[in-house]
């Protein structure tokens, strides 16, 4: 059996992406409607998620697998962004589960063959009970796919544009994550770092993560001097 | 824009099933495996969990699915305790997937279709580098399987048995659970709580969360009485 020192040293604070540090933002209208679904795969059967970069696209939708992962529902994820890894032919059965969640759907525009998968899959849909939560970059028609009659089935999808949080926002999502960690971030620091360290919500998130894990081997809160030395922000 | 007391209601602390939160006791050899697969996708192809109620077999599962996702990885999570509600076919394509995860094969035992799809699942990841990790109640053998191939297969793959935890390991396991959601358990609650609320991990992690949402709502500290009007222990 461990003594309570090894157990401490065994400990890393784990950051998943869940609805519940998701901070909304001006993203409520979506947010409801991916909480429908995942509740009840009812509603809209594919679901379009467009943002940029650092917007929390990624953060959504693995938030929707994990509830219904905790609901012990069937669910798959799939970032194209490894679709070098693996082929389009995985798609071929999945309208048979309740939820398929694509991510990056930009990285296969102009991969004919994926682009056909993708056709197919919507297609298949829509005389199933599976429901698709797309993620891109772009608006289908921003995107640069080959298939003229995928970006026309993309754009009769119920499009969401995820907006992006301003800074004020910034530092409340920072102090929520924060708080969902068990670690006490004040406003005053949350400004401080956005301020001094970085303004995308990736950068700003990893810092945490890693100021998360400093503070706790080293039993210290998160003080400026503290979070300096960490960050290094000289 | 939020403010900070419309935020902190918002919270609700998650409770994610991570490798980070699972207290290993007796099965470091499986976990290290479910580890090094998750890490380089390496390793043996079929990894088949048998485990008692309880014992942490869907946990570790979806903390193998966790860290494929985290590292946006595809990842399919497919609980066959479900298997009203999904078809066969969809397991199909998916050896084209870098990890699939199967919890609760015995739910499938005696329906051929399943057990059909499950042997060619088997039999196609040989050809493939696709890795499968399976957990049931209990070893293939000890299952009412119809075909006899399908059992003859799970037998050659790598068959851990998870071990449950031990009331000292139990008590351990909730303290770290405890942590890493940020909350104050001392070993004597955790302890009372074994004694005189449940002793299975399902029941106690279940408590744990109640105690962490009301502790946080009603920002008390985790002591005996608190610990005694929550749970309702007379």
């Amino acid at each position: 059996m461990k003594t309570p020192k090894q157990l401490s040293l065994d400990v890393q604070l784990h950051d998943e992406a869940t609805f519940d540090n998701y901070f909304v933002g001006e993203n409520g209208a979506l947010v409801n409607c991916l909480k429908d679904i995942t509740a009840s795969q009812t509603g809209e059967r594919v679901i379009y998620l467009s943002g940029p970069k650092s917007s929390g696209r990624t953060h959504l939708l693995q938030a929707a697998c994990h509830e219904l992962a905790k609901k012990q529902q069937p669910v798959c994820y799939i970032p194209l962004r490894a679709q070098l890894e693996i082929k389009p032919e995985m798609l071929d059965g999945l309208t048979h589960m309740p939820l398929i969640c694509v991510d990056d759907l930009e990285c296969v525009a102009g991969d004919d063959a994926w682009e056909l998968a993708l056709f197919n899959v919507y297609n298949a849909i829509a005389a199933s009970n599976c429901r698709l939560i797309i993620t891109a970059t772009d608006t289908p028609n921003a995107i640069n796919f080959i298939r003229k009659d995928l970006i026309s089935r993309l754009n009769a999808t119920l499009l969401f544009q995820v907006k992006p949080l301003n800074d004020a926002q910034k530092i409340q999502a920072l102090m929520l994550r924060a708080k969902t960690k068990g670690i006490q971030l004040t406003e005053r620091i949350a400004k401080y770092i956005l301020e001094h360290y970085a303004r995308d919500m990736s950068s700003l998130t990893a810092a945490l993560d890693r100021l998360d894990v400093l503070s706790f081997e080293q039993r210290s809160r998160l003080t400026l001097p503290f979070v300096k030395t960490v960050l290094d922000i000289s």
